[in-house]
C-alpha cells in the first residue's frame, strides 16, 4: 500500500521571532492561517487516506504537530530527539512502515515550500507511485521543472526516458548547487531538473540500499522500528549525512543495486524560507504592504508587517520595504532586502537578550 | 517670599507610544531614568525650597506627579480638569499664591526642554527675581540668547538695558514664528531673544494686569483660589487663551499698567517634542545607535531603538536612521527623519486600534 512521510523538522531561524526553536516554520499559519506542514497534509491525502500519513519532526513539536493534524493517527507521529540530518528523517520512518507493511510504498515529502498548483503535485506524486510500483529497484526522486537560473537548489541531471511514463527519466548525475554561469547552462540545456528532496520508492527497495550503504544504520533503524522504547538510546548513534551523500549519489554511480529514477514536477515551487519570499506570497494591500495581525500604516509602502498578538498595536510611519514582526516576546526591524541576515541576529540576541527569546 | 510653578501638562502626541494620554511627555523617565518634570523640579529648588514648588498640571496626572515629585506638598500640585491653554495654568497658581502670601513673587517654568548648564539658569531665574522684586510693575519674561535663527520659537524684541542688572532689559515687541529669512536677520541683529514662555513677576502685579486685560478670568481664579471645591465648575468655563495674547502682548504695547522687561538665558535650550530631538540629547554607542531597554542591533547604524518592557527583546538588522519603540501595548517604526509624522499616526491608531491605544 501506498504511503507518505511529511518531513517537518528544522528549527528555521530565518522565520525569527515568528519560528521559534519551540516553533519551527512548518508549523507557522503562515499562509492565511494555514500552516505549510498543513498544506503539505493536504497535497499528501489527495493520493492517501489520513491513516497513512506520518510526520517525522522534532520531538519537541510533537503535540503542536498533533494540534495541527488532528486527523493523523499518533502512531504516524515520529519525534526525533534530535536533528541527526535528512538520511535518518527518511530511514526511520522507512523501517516502521517494513515492519508494519512489507508492500509499503512510500514518498517522502517536503514542508518547507509553497507548491502551486496543487493538482500537478498530485499527478507528479501519482506518476512516481506508479514508477516505484512497476520497479522493485527504483528509487524515484521528483524533479521540480526549473524556471529560473537558481543557484541556491542542486540540480538533477536527466537520463533516458523510462517507458511507459509520462515524464519519468533515469537519473545520470546529482549536481551540487551551480555558480550562477553553471545554472544558466543547465537551463538552457533543458537537462536539468531541481532536486527536491522528496522520494518515492518501495520501504524494502530503500532499505536493501540502505543496508549495503550504510550497513549500521540499517541495523539500528531495524531494531529501533521493532523497539520504539529504545529511541532516546538509538537516534542519537545514527550517523548525520543526508539522504543524497548516503543514497542517492552512491546508487546512481552504481554502487548498490538500485536505479534512480525521477519525475517531473511542472510546479511553481516556493521556498518561504524568509520574509522576502513570505512576503511574495501573502497578498498585499493597495500600497504593496502585506499586514497580517492589528497594524497601522501611514505613508508606508511595500512593507511586511506581522503582529501575532492581540492586545499591541504596531505602528509604521514613512517607512517602506520594512520587516516588522511582533510577537509576544520578541519584536523583528529589518528591510525586506537585508531580511537574510536574521539567521545570524538570532545568535547575537540569544547572547544578549538570553536564549529564551529565540 | 519667593515661590516656582512647574508647567506640566500637555499631551505630547509626538513622543507616541511613549507619551500617551495617561503618562504625557514631561513625566516619562526620558534623561537617564529621570523625567524632564524631574529636572525642571532640580533646577527650581536651586532657588526654593521644595514646599515653595508648585505643579499646575492635567488632573489625571497628579498621582503620576506626586510620585516623581515626593517632595511637594500635596497642596502644591494643582491638576486641572482639562486644558485651558497657558494663560489659566499661570493664573490659577498665581491667585492661590496670591492668597496664601500677599508678596508672593513667582517663576513660572515650563518643563518640555532640556537645559544646560543649570547654573546659567539658576543665575538668570535668580536676576529676574530681583527685578520683579525691585519693580512692583515688572512683567519678566524670560530670553534664551539664541543660537540659531530657529523658525519654530516666538522672538523678543529687546529694549533698553534696566539699570543695575547684568541682562535685564526692557522689551519693545513679541513677534510671532518667524520666516527663515527673518530669523536670520533677528539673529544677526543681536537685538532678539527667543521667548522661553517662563515669566517671574509679584502674584500681585500679575493680577492687576489680569484684572485689566481679563477680568472674568481674574474674577474667576480669585474665586477659584478662595474655593478650591469649586475647581470643577469653574475651570472649564476660563477663557482659553495664552499668557502671551492675553497679557504680555498687550502690556507690552501699554494697554495696561505693567512693563514688560526680559532677563537673558544664555543656555543651550533643548526641546524634546519628538523623537529627532530626544535622539540628539541621549547618549548613543559607537555606531550611532541611541539604545535604552532589551534591544539588540546587528548592521544597524544611528537608530533610536526605546524598549520600556523588561520581558520582550527588540531586534534591529540592516537598518539605519529608524526609530523604534517598544510599549507594552505599542510598537512604533519611523525614521529618524520622518518622526514629525507620529503625531499624525497617532490620531490613525486611535480611529484603527482603538483610543486605549493612543
Amino acid at each position: 500500500m501506498r504511503y507518505v512521510v511529511i518531513m517537518a523538522g528544522g528549527s528555521g531561524t530565518r522565520l525569527w521571532p515568528l519560528s521559534r526553536k519551540g516553533t519551527p516554520k512548518q508549523l507557522l499559519k503562515l499562509i492565511g492561517g494555514t500552516s505549510l506542514l498543513r498544506l503539505a497534509f493536504e497535497r499528501a491525502i489527495r493520493v492517501v487516506p489520513p491513516e497513512r500519513v506520518l510526520v517525522v519532526t522534532g520531538a519537541a513539536y510533537l503535540d503542536a504537530v498533533a494540534e495541527d493534524l488532528p486527523e493523523v493517527p499518533a502512531a504516524n507521529l515520529l519525534g526525533e530527539p534530535e536533528g541527526r540530518d535528512s538520511l535518518n528523517a527518511v530511514a526511520w520512518p522507512a523501517a516502521v512502515l517494513a515492519a508494519r507493511d512489507p508492500e509499503a510504498v512510500v514518498a517522502h515529502l517536503t514542508a518547507d515550500q509553497l507548491i502551486e498548483p496543487m493538482d500537478a503535485f498530485v499527478t507528479a506524486l501519482e506518476e512516481a507511485f506508479a514508477v516505484a510500483e512497476a520497479d522493485d529497484r527504483a528509487l524515484v526522486t521528483l524533479g521540480v521543472v526549473p524556471t529560473s537560473p537558481h543557484t541556491g537548489y542542486g540540480y538533477l541531471h536527466r537520463g533516458e526516458a523510462l517507458d511507459g511514463f509520462p515524464t519519468a527519466c533515469a537519473v545520470r548525475e546529482f549536481r551540487e548547487k551551480p555558480d550562477a554561469d553553471t545554472a544558466a547552462a543547465y537551463l538552457a540545456s533543458g537537462e536539468y531538473w531541481w532536486n527536491a528532496g522528496m522520494f518515492v520508492w518501495r520501504a524494502a527497495t530503500f532499505l536493501e540500499q540502505l543496508a549495503a550503504l550504510e550497513p549500521e544504520t540499517h541495523a539500528r533503524v531495524a531494531e529501533l522500528a521493532a523497539h520504539p522504547d529504545r529511541l532516546g538510546a538509538i537516534f542519537p548513534t545514527l550517523r548525520k549525512t543526508s539522504v543524497d551523500f548516503g543514497i542517492m549519489e552512491p546508487v546512481s554511480q552504481g554502487r548498490a543495486t538500485g536505479r534512480v529514477a525521477a519525475v517531473a514536477l511542472p510546479i511553481d515551487w516556493r521556498d518561504v524560507g524568509g520574509f522576502a519570499s513570505l512576503a511574495e506570497v501573502l497578498a498585499a494591500d493597495e500600497h504593496g504592504n502585506v499586514v497580517e495581525g492589528l497594524a497601522v500604516a501611514r505613508d508606508a509602502a511595500d512593507n511586511l508587517v506581522i503582529n501575532t498578538t492581540g492586545d499591541h498595536v504596531v505602528a509604521l510611519a514613512g517607512v517602506n520595504g520594512m520587516v516588522v514582526v511582533h510577537t509576544p516576546d520578541a519584536t523583528l526591524v529589518t528591510t525586506l532586502a537585508g531580511a537574510e541576515a536574521v539567521k545570524s541576529l538570532v545568535a547575537a540576541v540569544s547572547d544578549a537578550a538570553g536564549p529564551e527569546y529565540t
